[in-house]
This record gives structure tokens, C-alpha cells and sequence, in this order.
């Protein structure tokens, strides 16, 4: 295999010109670094930096640990975290696991296992112990999620998420304020401690601050964010009750893609029928027909915070925190006003 | 942190016992094995395979490197390929890349610089050179693609795709068999020596088949598979031609999904005033309205395939194999008959 030795003979330079060169150093000719850099493409050289590893004394490896490999949400805010920490000069060794394997353990294990600085959790439950989280011994941040069902002391731990409850009440809100009191929930879940029962709950505080009773025979449960026939199927079950209602949130954009494509095969156009409203803001929703209304995520502001944070406290800091973002909404055509 | 012998002298037991629970080793009673559960569970034991791989004189680790992070065709595949290659007792490490940069320089430089023992690349050119494929000096399997373009003799690589050119052709003419004659394409691009070039191909030869001439204003090229806005202004660009069409062949699922909501944007129902069909078969695209007609990828069979490939060659067989599977008419509701 081609060494520098090989490109700096064939360019009749010296093997500090081509490491220069290598390195992006300013300090070379134009001239010098074109014929460099076609010795180096014509010639396959690999430059090996497991040399340059083997100099260094510890790791600059950050494990990025997914929980839910089928979220398409995490999708976008992965490129923006792998952008962020290979910026700034760390490694980053994404692993992933299902939704239903525990990310502390598994996480426990990989600092075990390998030479980490650092773990970003992406995706996970919102109620951690102090002796669960002593599992991990490396400064960790919490993606996408916080211990609101916890009890952690909050100078523990670091998270960036949105207010989940907050977003959600906000969707609800949203449909009140279009005339709507009639109001069906897609869930994952009511009571997982996690993003769904928060979603949940904000579902409910809406309907409490306008004064409309909760109707447990409008909620549907669908198991799972991202597994549409098991969504579709629940919105069959939700319109197989015979509850009349004109309105559905769905605490997911691919719920929402799934509860469409259900009420469409009972014949029941979105939004004349019914208006749906969904969290998360994926672009695939804005090319729907019709455009989904949704609460956006803001994914590079979330991707910088986490990449940001985990960076911070594995250069030394000790400073936790709790990043809440909010949610932004993006009009489309999936809801409408309902007439008096 | 707890260790084995923690756990032993919790359960009163012997260090081998809980060794034997660990391992899942039969010879167990199932009341001792229900206690050393319990322990580990309860003082939050994590095994410490690092331990173990101390041991063992060589790595298990088999690279999946992506290129294309935002192809949802991919998600799935990798779901696959994870599953079998854990299975069969191996470790999978996924690394991602940019569709920008070359996966060969890139796998090169990861077998310097990590201990593997094999390499997946999932995604990738059509036109490898003998010079090219020898700086991987690990067994290899090209996924979703094969060597169409490059000059590499069939007994030195192993690949794992469908015949992209046959499917886009099989496409086609399903238009054609319905009674459309004007056909457009949305492709990434004409010549870029890959899956887009193949399909492209595909189309003209279905076109070629009917007697019907190329028309090069009924091409319209993205630039990518996945970037929505690019591939709804390329639809919307094919539609201000001018030119009158029927139907239209996108070379992936979700280019059909953009193009739909450009037809709907300019007036034009899908299937009444447009048909359209599509390659891939994404799970979501059973999930729009109306249903995506669409050649379903055999994903299964392919993840097991590429895993199984990779696993053979890594324990010692030299036996270098392309395969060619065959993609599945999904009928959906996207595509018409033509009326005579």
C-alpha cells in the first residue's frame, strides 16, 4: 500500500510538504498542493490515521446511542449531530437498539466495552434514578427527551428536548381555536412515562381549559410511533365506535400520515370530514396532499444543543442543563374552521 | 460497580453459576436462574464483555458503512442486515457518509484504522476498478448495487442488488400495457454511472420495445433521491415545459410522493389527469392517498443475503457472488387505464 514516502517521491517533495499538505497547513503553494493532492488520488493513498491515533493518549470517540431506529424524525437530527461533533474534531460511533432494549444498560455496556468520552442518548424514558444514571460513567446527555417522571437532581443530568406536554396543548389549542370541541387523540401510549403520556396529558389539559370533558372512547392507542399498519389499524377502531368527532391530534406526523390514509378508506375526506393536526414537522409532510398542519420541531437547534452540551462537559464542564425548545407551527391544509 | 462475584455471593451461589446464568447455559435449575436474574436486575450488573473480548485474539466486527443516510428504502435494510448479523454472533458498527464522498477511500481508511474483519457497503458506485476494490483488504459486499459500469472480474467482488435496469423497464411497460404512450421520468440523473443511470436505461428501453420515440423533454432530473423541494421544482420545471404526458415513471418512492404534490399544486389529479408509479415499495407508500403504485424491493431477502454473503466470506470462503432479485408489482391507486 501507497505511504507518504511513495507521494512525496513522486512529487519530488519533501514528506513534511505532503503531510502539510495533508493537514490543510496554510503554509504551502498552490502549485505544490494540486500536485500533491493528484499523487495522492492517482496513487490511492489512505491517509492512516490510526498512526496519528496511536499517538494520541485517550479516545475523542462520542457514542450517539438511538433508540428507535424507525423515528424519521431522528433521521435529520443525526446528520445535524454527526455535522456538530466531527466539526469540532471528536469522533462519533453511532449504535442502535430497539425501542424495546433499555438505553441505560446498553449504554452501561458501551462504556464498558470501548474507550468513550461521552454518550448522547437519543431517544429514551423519562424516569431515571440517580442509581440507574450511576450506571453511566461518562457525561451523557439526554436527546430528545428529560426526567419529568424522575428523580434526578437536576445538576445530574443534561437534556435537550421540547416541552412535549407544552407542544401538545399548544396542537389542541389550535383546533379549539378553529371552532372544534370534539377532539379524537392518537397516542402511543397513555401512561409509557414517556413522550406519549406527556403528549397525552397535554391533549387533556387543552380540553380541561376549555371546559370539555375527557371521553376516554376518543382516545386511540396505537402501540407504536412508527409501525403505520398498527396505526392505521387503531384509527379503524377509533371509527369503528361510532364516536362522532371532528377533529383528531395525532402526536406523530407519520400517525397522522397513517390516520389519513384510515379515514380516506371510510370515506372521509381530511379536512371537509376531519381535521387533523400532528408534532414533529418532518418534510416529508409538507409534500403531502394536503399539506399536513404540524408543530415543527426545530431539529438544528435541538442537534447544536445536543452536540454542544455533550462537547462541554467532556472538555471539563460540569454545568447540567435542561434545554426545552419550542415547537413552531407549520399551516398546511389537513385542518379547517368549523362553521357555527 | 458490581461485579460477578457480587452477584454470586448475593444469590449464595457460586461465581460459575452466575457465570452459567449469564451465558445461558441449560444446565441451570430454574429457580437459581430466576434469583440470578433478579440480583442483576436489582444491583444493576452489567457484564463486562470488554473483559471477555480481551480474551478473544481477534475482532468479531463487520462494518456497514452507509452512503445515502436520508434513503428511508435504506432504514429498513439496515434493520435487516442488524438482525442477522447479531444473530449469527457477530458485531455489526454502522458508520454513515455523505452521497458526496467516495465510500472506497472512506472504507480503506476505516480498515486501517479499526480492527475488522469485513466491510458492507450499502450504496455506492456502479464502476469500481480492480485498483479501487484492492485498498479494502477485508471481504466485502457491495449492497444495493453491483459493478454494472467498472471493470472488475465477477470471481473478485459479491454484491447483492436488484436489476435495476430490468425493473425500470418492467415499470414501464405497465404503463404502456394500461394504454399510455406519453411517458415521463423523474430521475436523479441521466449518467451518473448508478442506480439512476440503470433505471433511466430501463425506461428507454421500455420506450424502444414500443416503437415510441425519446423524447428527451419528457426528462426530468433531481439531482437527488431524497432532497423533497429539489425534486418537487424539477416536477414543476417538467410541467412548465409544456409538453403533454399521461403518466409518469419515478425512478423512487419517494420521488412520486414530491411529483404528486406538484401535479396537485398545478391542477392535476393523481391518477385521473396524471398516473404515476415508482420503484422501492416503502411501507409508507401503501399509507398516501391515493395508494402508491409502486415495484416493491424485496428488502428481507436482500438484508439476509448481503448479511449472509458478508458472513461467508469472512469464515474463509473465497466463493464471490452477485445477486439479482427481482422487485413485486404493488398495485395501488396512483396509476389508470388510459381510455382508447
Amino acid at each position: 500500500m501507497t505511504n507518504i514516502k511513495d507521494i512525496a517521491r513522486h512529487c519530488g517533495v519533501a514528506v513534511s510538504t505532503v503531510s502539510r499538505v495533508l493537514n490543510d497547513h496554510p503554509d504551502v503553494s498552490e502549485e505544490t498542493r494540486k500536485k500533491v493532492q493528484k499523487a495522492v488520488d492517482e496513487l490511492h493513498y489512505i491517509p492512516n490515521n490510526s498512526a496519528r491515533n496511536l499517538v494520541k493518549t485517550t479516545s475523542d470517540t462520542i457514542a450517539l446511542l438511538v433508540k428507535g431506529v424507525n423515528n424519521p424524525f431522528f433521521s435529520r437530527l443525526i446528520k445535524v449531530i454527526e455535522r456538530e461533533i466531527t466539526t469540532r474534531g471528536y469522533t462519533l460511533e453511532l449504535h442502535q437498539m430497539d425501542t424495546s432494549e433499555d438505553e441505560l444498560r446498553i449504554g452501561a455496556q458501551l462504556t464498558n466495552e470501548r474507550k468513550l468520552i461521552g454518550i448522547l442518548f437519543l431517544g429514551g424514558r423519562f424516569n431515571y434514578t440517580p442509581e440507574e444514571i450511576a450506571l453511566i460513567n461518562v457525561p451523557f446527555v439526554l436527546c430528545t427527551y428529560t426526567n419529568t417522571f424522575g428523580s434526578l437532581d437536576p445538576s445530574t443530568y443534561s437534556s435537550v428536548a421540547i416541552d412535549d406536554r407544552q407542544a401538545a396543548r399548544f396542537a389542541v389549542d389550535k383546533l379549539f381555536s378553529l371552532g372544534h370541541r370534539k377532539i379524537a387523540i392518537l397516542a402511543d401510549d397513555r401512561a409509557d412515562k414517556s413522550i406519549s403520556e406527556l403528549r397525552f396529558q397535554g391533549y387533556k389539559d387543552a380540553l380541561a381549559a376549555h371546559g370539555v370533558a375527557f371521553d376516554s372512547d376518543l382516545v386511540a392507542c396505537t402501540g407504536s410511533f412508527s409501525d403505520m399498519r398498527a396505526i392505521y389499524a387503531a384509527t379503524k377502531e377509533l371509527l369503528s365506535r361510532g364516536r362522532s368527532f371532528t377533529a383528531i391530534f395525532a402526536i406523530a406526523d407519520l400517525m397522522a400520515i397513517a390516520a389519513i390514509k384510515a379515514l380516506s378508506d371510510s370515506g372521509l375526506r381530511v379536512p371537509d370530514d376531519c381535521s387533523i393536526i400532528a408534532i414533529d414537522g418532518l418534510d416529508l409532510s409538507e409534500y403531502l396532499v394536503p399539506t399536513l398542519t404540524t408543530l415543527v420541531q426545530p431539529v438544528e437547534e435541538i442537534g447544536v444543543a445536543c452536540a454542544g452540551t455533550i462537547i462541554q462537559l467532556v472538555e471539563g464542564s460540569s454545568e447540567n442543563r435542561q434545554f426545552a425548545f419550542e415547537t413552531i407551527l407549520r399551516e398546511g391544509g389537513s385542518v379547517r374552521r368549523l362553521e357555527a
